[in-house]
């Protein structure tokens, strides 16, 4: 599975925020890059002085929206940040992050990251209250419920959230005060760290380097951490708590020199390699390959458990962009060959372990598979690191229905064939378990074990086909 | 070395041009994409439908430059394209190639990478004469020597050539012809392949892939090849030929997936990364790691040479763009962390050895040393895949003064101290003949053995410091 | 009083609707340019084609917002749009209007040319309710008093509006209906016209011309009408009507080809520079000059009377945009002489009539006298097409406070004295009536007779300095 | 004739420059600015310190190209700019001006306001020696004639001018000098004015006032000035020479504020319209309407003449710009509509003197009668304050062939009834000497008689088409 295609998974967002600093917005710039992986199509900033809030947000890479003016001016001490995938039809800038409510005496800011699952009862509930929505994204509804709940800002939020399932990690910025909330299957992830006098949070810790923030601990499922000038306060929203972290975001999402819930992101991924490894006893191949980028983990760590060499097999075009021209139709195939080269003189000939992390349409895979055998390969053995992805995510992964998932509607076999490969593996659940170094997981997407109440989902996920 | 980087070499440009081909516009498009590692300050494509030319160019990435009502703009069967990478002063638009000569009847462009040895005397020569430049580019001067020789057009290419001393790949266009024009040393390297009907010429073979051509031969040096509507022409403009490609398009500058004379790039950077192992006997580390990306194939090489396990210890962000903030001169070490990250769970408490391309400044590798050692790197034994730069390069690599680079000033030891490096070592100049599997390399920048005549350069080359 | 100078009076806004034409976009946006000058730092459009609605608004003239592939985008058969003048501090795109609810069942979209004078107090109400605020603007509280009220769409906005107090013409536009409210005073002009089969409505009746329609009537002070599927319904908001129209917009603010209830306003202007030739029976003057673009009508009217030869003393530049560079502090009177040329030819050793519609600051006139006398005029004698400003305006014109007006510190002789001219002389509020053939007319900005009750702004104008 | 349409005149440019003057970037800028209606579609600035030479040129306005971040950019002492309109297929980049000639030792720049006729010859015969043009401006071929003429610069200067024939303003800088050259028949205008040390250069007069400059002369036909370190050079690169300025300077292109040959341009259009109503003795009509905003000045002429009053029967909308969607086809009037609104309660049921410079193609014309009519004038009498034009210019005004030159194909009966307009009459060729108090006219465009000879321009005027 491989960036900047359509046949590719999407995740919703990553969040980035600092207390009491004064480079708030700087450091959120910077965290906010090193979350760029997360979402590219918009990003945003809402900085404090601790009297009055600013705010600037557009659609574009944190690096265009954000110009060196643009920080200087968003004086603070206090900042959140978002850098947003847009799902199709919500890239509107209305949609864009952070949220702000502009109070008459003092505001509040919100960014999230995540998937409200009964969002559409909340919203129709506010509506009918008289609550006015200005975008088509869940988030607004994180703003009405706390603005319509009682008593000080932190039983507010608790207030609200008390309402929303679902999957996230959000924070809220008052003129004073940072709150981090995380959802109670802790199904994304979100971490805070130390800075010289102050605090940042981050989607993923892998932020924490740039910003020289040294890690404290992760907000936990169901926890409200609120920073505030009478100091740090840890509490829960609800008692009804588990731990699933979303599998996706070790087999594709986070970036590899990020810890998940402790465990670094490329080690659990090169495991994941080694068992496949240890599981392909029979295997005769002369290299193994990864597609770039987010393979090379597991590629690298299938090649050391196989002692098959490791071999730059697929080389990736660094300069593919968004306003790149697709290729016309009965082009098709150009488009992959515009991102990937397979290399000759090391593919041809060759016998080839492909490490890929997922397969979602199949499309790009076989492409792939078809570049390396247009090299030259003799044979091309597949194996994915991750389970079949079967069933859709409500959980914030932008794989809403069964049509766009070529694993449930075909077995293994087929799918082998289909994709024209010598031979096909996937990880199973218990393997790549054991690989992550955790059974806090939620696998829904791979077995149909949903960790949360469906609601309107219910009739989707019902309408899964036969293969 | 890595890119983004003030402390990086930088080549100047790609050239790529189509012959008889009804999608020229679009091919040329996807060639200079292929070529954009090469330059990316500037893109320029002119095409001929036979009896008229039309050209289009601008400041930016091939993706920004064009899209897609430009390229069917460009009607025509012929192109050529140029990728610019600009040297300082030189990134105004009038230097951003293809130069196009508009004439009263017919006219003819020119796309050129590389440097001319006596521009400085040509352009002279020509000034008195009368001749008009508008730019500060050498390029310029190719137009006006073709457009003062006399005869045929390609009789006035040669008398052009036979004149220029250097080291360049040039194209140049008519309304029916395409020319491709090597330098007498074979500094720069250009090939051509076949296309359906037609031809394309490339300065990287890496370019063919996505255009679908079938690699047929190299450019000679000295040599002037004319596609025409007669057929395809080979001549000489000089019997004063000798083969010496850039030492650096193997080290640095070319893609791994393309072919230097018929030697791929990876195969050579990988050798070059056994050999350094070889040369190893003694070291005690657990894990190797490549500067991403541009040392990951000397990086498996080691790792495979050596058996000590290939690991991702550094990680790029890939969203890295021209736009970016720079880190203020106090956190200047921020620069490299928004590129680079070490991973901590990697590193930490290891003996790493660290592979990078090649060593100018210093300054990066320093950083990078710095983060890993930050990060809990116990040793960093640094493997350089090519000799110490102690020479400056006069044909077109941008480093034009021995106060550049840290080699001219200082030895070995000195270098390890000064990068903070548990030991640092270099591959010697036969190792990397050896490596590269060719003699016919011109290493001037390591051992200032410069190939041609030095011109105006002579002053610059004989204030070599004292170490 | 002269455009583009922060010396000038700056009105908020102008509105256009269509309902029922396939060309609902097209049409609000010829409107809205014809309506450019009512506001030019943003437009917005929300269209219906009768089950969803589509929105575009962004900072800019209608012609940079938007392009032709815009309005084929937005398509519908219903459609408001809006022209901002942005008000210090609320320039950011959150208040660029129109404002949209976006409702899971339906929504409705809200555009707003005026002022709110309980503003404060409904907000703080509304934000106690629960009611969550995007931007500073007054605008919003509309759509969440329609949000919260009860009842039939029509019955929600008669309850929304009967809270309301302030000058206004708004438009709100429902997926299948179009409504039209002014405020109980009838501070701001709003008309409606036939299309061929539609209808459409205009803060100004020359938007009419370009879109061929034919003006029917103007929504009266309190009234609502609501264009829906059942037909035209006219209603009131609340009994407590009265008329007094703005006088500025006679004076000012509108396109001299504009009716207002039912006057022309080039018409009313001309008759009032015929009253002040009538005063000015002692006069000796060659020439009759009027600051261009605003004075002209006013300056034929005086021409015509007076028998004085109406002459263009005065050539305004056609080309200063919004980018301009503004000149240095010490250069300031260029600032006048690169939007305004005295014509020495025409002007030298004259006594000229020099017509302006009014004075705000007074340092533009001050600059135009200096310019024409620097070109050679002997006398300037300074006639002002209204009465002296002494008082702020709390409706939605940007003069809030005495500082900024120059007749509030001083009077006529003292004024004089600082403008440098030879004789200076207002319109006063009665020969004001007869020239605009209207006693309907609010002057409170002349003599300070609000026509509302002041809430908030009591203490503003209590503040009114001594003289 | 009125602006922003393709049924007008286009002049192509104008010219400035500042000799000696510490801002003379910033007053380049406010010259171009005064000179912007003499060329919309690009821009450009040459300065020079006295040592070294800076450019910027790009398309758009003035206010556009420049910032003040460019204008402190180009320092320097003195300068030369040009404002451009381009004619078809001109718009490149490439011709928009200064031209630079980059050379070795020093360089120089051109800006250029005019037609050379003989530019086929010239540039026939450079190409053949071995020159290479860039673009299809004839502007470079004096680039090419003075850098292949001999002798100090101002003898190259000489050489290369003695050799072009046709209509033209040029200025020429280079590190210390600037040379102003004027066309041998005077066809163009240009004149010089003192600045506080220094000199500036201008093609109108009216942009002095800006740069408080006072008025010295005109540059004289086949005169070149030199501003030179040794002070101010007057000589002339031939005796032939002649004075002809272009009638349709007076009549459209020149600002009125300008003075032309010492004759202001707004008293030169009154005088025409006041000779109009002269020989209007019969005339009944209730006012006089001009098209605003070029023929304000010969409707004020008419109406102080005939004691009609002059009204605003026409608005003009301000905020007409470049990226204005043009109306379908099938909405052909609306185009004239939204650049014009007829004041209905003006014009209904009057009859109107409609006065309007002069007649190109006529469509225009045809849609202000219609909208003069639709708003219910009773009868439209049109005076056009030139003479019909029936013969192309082949001196820089973009009316190339007969084709687009209605009164060339039709009498003025057949033209009156072609417009709908109740009566119709030109001012005739004496009668405009007269008003413009000068016989020094070439009038090529109204009776045929060309001031240079044709070169190959002859075969086009040959082709007249019968009435």
């Amino acid at each position: 599975m491989e960036e900047w295609n359509e046949d590719v998974l999407h995740e919703e967002c990553g969040v980035f925020g600092v207390y009491k600093d004064k480079d708030a917005a700087f450091l959120t710039y910077y965290g906010l890059h090193a979350l760029q992986h997360r979402g590219q199509e918009g990003a945003g900033i809402v900085t404090s002085d601790g009297m009055h809030m600013k705010i600037r947000k557009r659609r574009g890479l944190v690096s265009e929206v954000f110009h060196e003016e643009h920080l200087k001016d968003l004086q603070g001490i206090h900042a959140i940040g978002h850098v947003r995938y847009a799902t199709a039809g919500g890239s509107e800038l209305e949609n864009v992050q952070p949220l702000y409510a502009k109070l008459l005496k003092d505001g509040f800011a919100v960014c999230h990251n995540g998937q409200i699952i009964n969002a559409h009862n909340l919203r129709k509930k506010l509506e009918a209250e008289g609550s006015i929505f200005q975008g088509s994204s869940d988030s607004e509804i994180i703003l009405h419920l706390i603005q319509k709940a009682n008593g000080t800002f932190l039983e507010k939020i608790k207030e609200a959230f008390s309402q929303i399932e679902g999957a996230f990690a959000v924070l809220v910025l008052t003129k004073d005060s940072l709150y981090a909330i995380r959802d109670a299957k802790g199904l994304r992830p979100l971490s805070f760290a130390s800075l010289n006098e102050g605090v940042c949070v981050s989607s993923e810790t892998c932020a924490f380097q740039v910003t020289n923030a040294d890690y404290i601990d992760d907000v936990a499922p169901g926890e409200i951490i609120g920073f505030t000038p009478k100091g740090m306060i840890r509490t829960h929203y609800t008692t009804a708590c588990d731990h699933h972290m979303c599998a996706m975001e070790y087999v594709y999402f986070s970036r590899p020199d990020s810890e998940l819930d402790g465990i670094n992101v490329h080690n659990a991924r090169k495991r994941s390699g080694m068992i496949m490894a240890k599981r392909d006893k029979d295997i005769q191949a002369d290299i193994v390959v990864g597609v770039p980028d987010s393979s090379t983990s597991a590629a690298i760590g299938y090649a050391e458990q196989s002692r098959i060499p490791f071999e730059l097999g697929l080389i990736k075009n660094r300069y593919v962009g968004r306003t790149f021209i697709k290729p016309t139709q009965e082009q098709r195939e150009r488009g992959v060959k515009m991102k990937l080269s397979a290399v000759r003189s090391i593919v041809a000939d060759k016998n080839i372990v492909l490490i890929d992390d997922s397969i979602v349409r199949g499309t790009t895979s076989k492409r792939i598979i078809q570049l390396l055998k247009e090299a030259g390969a003799h044979q091309v053995h597949v194996r994915i690191a991750s389970p079949p992805i079967c069933f859709p995510c409500i959980y914030g992964v932008d794989t809403s229905s069964y049509e766009e998932l070529i694993s449930a509607r075909m077995n293994v076999d087929e799918l082998c064939a289909y994709l024209g490969a010598d031979s096909l593996r996937f990880l199973d659940i218990h393997d790549m378990k054991e690989a992550f170094h955790t059974e806090k997981l939620c696998c829904a997407c791979f077995n149909g074990a949903y960790v949360t109440d469906l609601y309107d989902y219910q009739s989707i996920i019902e309408r899964k086909p036969k293969k």
